[in-house]
């Protein structure tokens, strides 16, 4: 075994998310986990602090890193424009994560405490990212309302990136969701709805 | 004592927001909150299971009365419509609930445990939705997408209109936002949007 090895990393969140598959996530050990990927339990501490971190160590940056996007955003943005444009910017880094993230999603969905930990996680993205376009002059209660509307498309665009491995990138499925949402809105008759 | 007291519920619920608000969450035990009501632990046993109950018991409902409602939507509707005329219309049930709502809201912030019971909470309703939008012939990627849409359009004009008791009903709050987010999204310049 290499003292060193580029791949470490990858080879333990493989053998984890296999493992998970096959026989649950609650019935995996660490000590299984780094005995299929050929490596040791110290190699493993070096990547993840345990096993549900296999499954969440990637997205541990995401609330920073789009909010950080946010900011940055062209100031001639609308607060909705900037926050797309930095669902974009994010998108064109995870363009290789697409058959994981398949994977990840099938072992989370079949465990309550995992889609718990999940649901946690996205409140962090949408906490992080509310508080940038705070920052950029939008109000509190407009703020958290794009925000979670932004986490809702780009949770949307990720499923049908990682469901439909067609070639077609995750910016432009964030794009799609995003024109969507937008006409349908745009197409809401109010007059049509129940008065108060 | 009245052995059958028509308050006794709404009067634990508010002994146990104040106790809550005053001591912290954690810090009250269901005896104090009975005692403070003037209450037995029958009389609590009655209405809730625990005192995490006493928080979440009114929206144990929203998930099935949402779904319901999307279902006997007018079948003209576009599926955005239904969803929206759902939220108007349980809107109308939750009229008397302003008051205790903001102080029950300042209870689950201070918390991680019951912001997660919350997520939780709304993820149930998210899911509820989604379902009967399919059930309406909408495409599963996109029902999901609406129905997180249309919860968290639900949420920022619950807590608007908690936050501001100046008369504005919860429907006017749901239109509102609703509008809000059609004029956000409907004036996105899709090419002034970095380009993959």
């Amino acid at each position: 075994m290499p003292r060193w090895d580029p791949r470490a990393e990858d080879r333990l969140r493989e053998a984890a998310l296999e493992l998970f598959l096959e026989y649950g996530y609650e019935n995996v050990t660490v000590a299984e986990i780094t005995e299929r990927a050929g490596l040791t339990r110290r190699s493993f501490s070096r990547y993840f602090t345990d096993k549900r971190d296999v499954l969440f160590a990637e997205s541990e940056q995401l609330p920073v890193a789009l909010a950080g996007s946010v900011r940055r955003a062209d100031a001639a943005l609308s607060p909705f424009e900037a926050l797309l444009a930095a669902l974009l910017d994010i998108a064109g880094a995870l363009a290789d994560q697409a058959p994981l993230a398949a994977q990840r999603r099938a072992v989370v969905r079949a465990s309550p405490e995992l889609q718990e930990r999940g649901r946690t996680k996205f409140a962090d993205v949408t906490a992080a990212v509310a508080g940038a376009l705070r920052d950029r002059g939008t109000a509190e209660s407009q703020a958290t309302l794009l925000a979670e509307v932004g986490v809702a498309i780009f949770r949307t665009a990720f499923d049908r990136w990682t469901d439909q491995p067609d070639g077609v990138g995750l910016p432009v499925r964030i794009r799609e969701a995003a024109a969507e949402l937008a006409a349908g809105l745009g197409a809401v008759d109010f007059d049509a709805l129940p008065r108060p």
